[in-house]
């Protein structure tokens, strides 16, 4: 897509040192945790402006939920947080790699990471604990 | 959200063996790919029906490109083709991880994975080959 001329190009984002977080046309990026200890793909969610930059002060992943159209703390709940340790970035910057310490199964059903079954043909199989 | 009573409630998509993709408003879910030898994330996309139903059916990932709006074989120009050797699905299906083995690098700047920089403060560092 052609972009106004003062906007960063595609270079800046590849190439550069600068921090310039591509957010999609309803202000949002991609956002998976991964366990910094087991390598483990722990969830996928968005993120809005405010939840990376609440992410970024805090250390703990902020998401946006598209269905309750809100911002959300993971654990706010639960209890069971997501501790930042590293935040990669893409090389168009609309996705991020966060690898992170969870306090407690990551996935809402209790599961340790959300991505607990494999496609075997049609059907899913649980492989996770 | 509400659903028809005829659709897969969540109860049926979290706890099913029934592979119920769910796609977001624009048609698309969002699919990652892990080298299954080194555990590393190599990128993050969007797949609408057909990229998923080509990936199923030819072992090759697919996706859906938003910006061009069109679907697209990985490593069709490069070569470099994503082999997929498992999929897994999340809670809510609307998320896949691919467990892949790449032909070559996957991000089309020659990067072994598009997660080639971290973030340091507010600067990027290059930490991938």
């Amino acid at each position: 897509m052609s972009s106004p001329p003062s906007a960063p190009d595609s270079d800046d984002r590849e190439g550069g040192t600068a921090f310039l977080p591509r957010f999609d046309d309803k202000g949002l990026l991609t956002a998976i945790a991964i366990d910094s200890h087991s390598k483990e793909v722990l969830m996928v969610a968005f993120m809005n402006a405010e939840a990376l930059a609440r992410s970024r002060e805090t250390g703990l992943a902020h998401f946006y939920s598209r269905s309750r159209r809100a911002q959300w703390l993971k654990g706010e709940t639960s209890g069971h947080f997501l501790r930042i340790e590293e935040i990669r970035v893409d090389c168009d910057q609309d996705a991020l790699v966060m690898y992170v310490r969870p306090d407690g199964p990551a996935c809402h059903t209790g599961a340790t990471s959300c991505f607990y079954r494999r496609l075997n043909g049609d059907v899913l199989e649980r492989v996770g604990s």
